[in-house]
């Protein structure tokens, strides 16, 4: 851990507040001592409901390496991820993250994903966003397209 | 809900696996019955691994309406969203979601995030990827930024 990077990460998140561009949050993906991507929340100016820090700093790293995994990269956050940002952080499968302020923090500051995790955690017919599952013929087609084909890029 | 929208979704994702640039994955956005969206996924393709199809079909849907939310939309989704996803879901507000495949269809082709979900309802600093609270002076110089910054746009 290098405190130097969470705040490179906090002071990313002050300027994204300052610049107007988005809420305030800040991420950079470190590997090998070296940063190789940074993000803040550009979710109002982008019009993107997906560019939390994290995702786009994600983003940027993976393009930097030209891969889709994170592998012995670190994430340094100036907030605890919420659920989206987590599963992102799952899939790239860096080696940790490490975060300043909690999710207990953000929730005092407007910004509560708390509901996600409530949410997230009942059935999905029962969620304030309904998940309904609805029965149609083909729907394992897409499965049987992928199991029948040769040299598929596992991820 | 309209099943054609729901095949819809299933095609994209047997295509998507047909030419060989992603999982076996696809998604549509639709409001007021128009397709606002669509996405499958790119995760290997574009070396992103947030590339899922609903992320790629919401970021779609949000350009094309020039607005952060989808109120008002509902998401047809080839597969039960992933944690991920589910959490781009909450943070858009689309009316609701339809899926075909089950979770634990995914499971049986060799996509699990059970793990995921597992992991989540742990404490974050005993996660198979840890996630690590660091004490920083500055933790909360964002939120305090946020706060005295007048015109700030909500999301």
């Amino acid at each position: 851990m290098d405190s130097r990077f969470l705040e490179e990460a906090i002071r990313l998140a002050v300027e994204n507040v300052r610049k107007g561009v988005g809420g305030p949050f800040g991420a950079v993906i470190v590997r090998r001592g070296r940063i190789i991507g940074r993000g803040t929340n550009l979710v109002t100016s982008t019009n993107d409901p997906t560019a939390h820090a994290e995702i786009v700093a994600i983003r940027q790293a993976c393009q930097a390496l030209a891969d889709f995994q994170l592998t012995d990269s670190e994430i340094y956050t100036s907030c605890e991820p919420c659920p989206m940002c987590a599963g992102a952080i799952y899939w790239c499968r860096p080696a940790r993250v490490y975060f300043a302020a909690g999710h207990e923090d953000a929730t005092r500051a407007g910004f509560d994903d708390s509901f996600i995790y409530r949410d997230l955690a009942v059935p999905p017919e029962k969620r304030t966003v309904p998940f309904l599952k609805v029965a149609v013929p083909d729907f394992l087609l897409p499965f049987r397209e992928w199991e029948s084909k040769s040299g598929n890029v596992r991820y």
